[in-house]
């Protein structure tokens, strides 16, 4: 069968690790499979040159970020492909464009618009292991976009869409999705399968196990996906269509650390302010979270908004420039915030799941900033120095150490 | 009037050279002048790509080693592009595929076949400064290649010719050309012109100022080249279609101590043998540089030839691998020793020029390996430990240090 596999920074980060996911890669492919590869860059080497062009420049432009950026996923592509070749296996290497992954022109958070396999499929054809560079592809333009932040995810899952792959797996440093992050919660508990519908809540609010427009994809073609780790030989965590199979009411707990939040104090209180805002932060392809609107004194009302904190800086900036065009009184910004949330398909039908969480936070001394609820999740925002006590005190409270909490 | 500026990998090799750079490209740029640059990777990055290649396996694939080297000039277009843009200035990178760039297949040593300027004009036309990754271009499979040693000067003049540039500067971090390597003969002075078939024999014997193919492609399309610093605002050293102007019999001398020498001892004396040999490793894009036949025993003969180092160890298996097709008795080969020519258009109607030379080496106790000679150049083989001495003591013969020595 046509497998896509995976592999993230960490995988890849090193001499022995690129060879032990080649001897990975050699399994499936003596096993008489089709195999395409995927891997990010390696370790360290996105933020090692984030930090190059900002010793150039606070503010550089998106565009040549990409073109920056994307060089990392083709070193480790070459790699790799150099490892499989020593083992004597056949392989190619591909960048974004080679593979046909077009994107749209949002430079840095750029959308898989299509991908045209032919490319990926002749070299198939020619028994050859297709080891294709992550989170890059290429707009209509021709110029060269990155998939942002877990973006390789995506781009496995777009591939394997597109070739109709029987199973798209992605190989991580964890053993699959956990009901938290089992660095912070000890007692955390491997899912042996998970709902394309809570893996994307748990995606969108900051699990780092997979990228949320990756499930998304998943999800729309039907993609069979695995999470496992690269390390062992465990099976892993199942991402598919199982309803509500455990019918649990929480299934999860995601913790976002990379969250800053922007208060526009004193705007007035007239319609279309909310769109004037949010308007500006999506020409420049800046996605908001989290918005609460409140009363603020007489005629006026304040707007808080969450954002990515790699952005903080920038939405600063569009506001400041913006001033008079918003009328406002003031900004008060914090990017030493965080985001905690439980996830459950079972959470809508089953009342006093949020009153449980506040308790749980309010025993522990935590201080709730704002929260945010939908039919599958309940966000807070807190102060990030409390976050793993938090995150501690809401996995006891929703999930046992041995099974995961019955609605 | 359209400038192609070229800049080198040290020219570019930290933040303070790149805004050097930059100021420079800023300076043409304000004048009026259309201007497309050409970067080098930054200082050790090829070396620093290479190693890494090494270090997964001693015989990386030649196609991965494009993919992988070609991301050092990706990094160093989109640094210098944040630069420009920081000092207010329109500008935008392009990889090879992007400018245009159509080499031919030959991987690590891929020639420019045609660039198709149109996407760089596009951008001129927007008053973009267009910043081109040199040293790299695509196949006609589309896979990336890399044009060997020296690549972004041929980039640069490739481009200039296209796009019927009225000047290309090859900025480096000497003063132009000499008639020695400064670092190594103290007396060697700088040459304010040199024609283009000078230049090319200095080039294609390892003067490392411009690359040979370059200087091929200037004198093709009639290019005006000019070397100059890009540390001071000294003239430089312009080639062009000077003929034998100042009618110097000895213009410089170069010395190439990337050489390898390898001897196929006991081939049969039989027709045909040189072209086996030689056909096998053109085959594989092997340029070999000198080769001498000589008599061997009775009924074998010795067929001796230098090659870059950097393919010696890959000769050496092609030879062993073919050892029944060839038929020879053993090889002996040595990856220590270097090339000393002198070079000038004038030689050629100058008697006694060799004597000269060899008396230099004698009256300095050097030894000589092999010679070869053209119409204007002798080159010799000797012991890399003998290289600096040697060319102290040739340059002193022919080269005053106050004018070129008169034939």
């Amino acid at each position: 069968m046509l497998i896509v596999q995976k592999f993230g920074g960490s995988s890849v980060a090193d001499v022995g690790r690129i060879y032990n996911v080649a001897d990975r890669i050699a399994t499936a492919y003596r096993e008489g499979h089709e195999v395409v590869v995927v891997v990010s860059a390696q370790g360290d080497t996105t933020d090692d040159l984030i930090a190059k062009a900002h010793e150039i420049t606070d503010r550089p432009s998106r565009r040549e970020m990409d073109m920056l950026l994307a060089t990392g996923e083709q070193q480790s592509v070459a790699l790799t492909t150099m490892a499989l070749q020593s083992r004597g296996l056949p392989a190619i290497s591909l960048t974004g464009w080679q593979a046909g992954v077009a994107t749209s022109s949002a430079h840095t958070v750029a959308r898989v618009k299509k991908v045209n396999p032919q490319r990926i499929l002749n070299e198939l054809e020619k028994n050859n292991i297709v080891v294709v560079a992550g989170f890059q592809g290429y707009s209509p333009s021709d110029d060269v976009t990155t998939l942002g932040r877990g973006g390789s995810d995506t781009t496995a899952v777009a591939l394997a869409a597109a070739l109709s792959a029987q199973l798209c797996e992605i190989y991580t440093d964890v053993e699959g999705v956990f009901t938290a992050d089992p660095r912070i919660v000890k007692s955390a508990r491997k899912l042996d399968e998970i709902s394309y519908d809570e893996m994307l809540e748990l995606a969108s609010l900051g699990a780092k196990v997979l990228h949320s427009r990756s499930v998304e994809l998943a999800k729309k073609y039907n993609v069979n996906l695995v999470v496992r780790s690269s390390l062992t030989s465990a099976p892993g965590t199942y991402v598919k269509e199982v309803g509500s199979v455990e019918n649990v009411m929480v299934s999860g707990i995601a913790l976002d650390k990379n969250v800053a939040r922007v208060t526009i104090v004193g705007v007035k209180d007239e319609p279309g302010i909310a769109f004037r805002v949010f308007s500006l932060l999506s020409k420049r392809s800046i996605s908001v979270d989290i918005i609460i609107q409140s009363v603020g004194s007489a005629h006026t009302k304040d707007i808080m908004f969450t954002v990515d904190r790699a952005v903080h800086r920038e939405v600063l900036d569009i506001l400041e420039e913006n001033k008079r065009h918003i009328m406002y009184e003031h900004i008060v910004s914090d990017d030493g915030v965080c985001k905690l949330s439980i996830v459950g398909a079972g959470m809508v039908s089953t009342p006093g799941v949020a009153t449980l969480m506040f308790e749980a936070l309010s025993d522990s001394n935590v201080n709730i900033d704002a929260i945010s609820t939908s039919e599958v999740k309940i966000s807070v925002l807190l102060d990030e120095k409390d976050a793993d006590k938090a995150a501690n005190a809401v996995h006891d409270a929703f999930i046992d150490t041995n099974m995961r909490f019955k609605g």
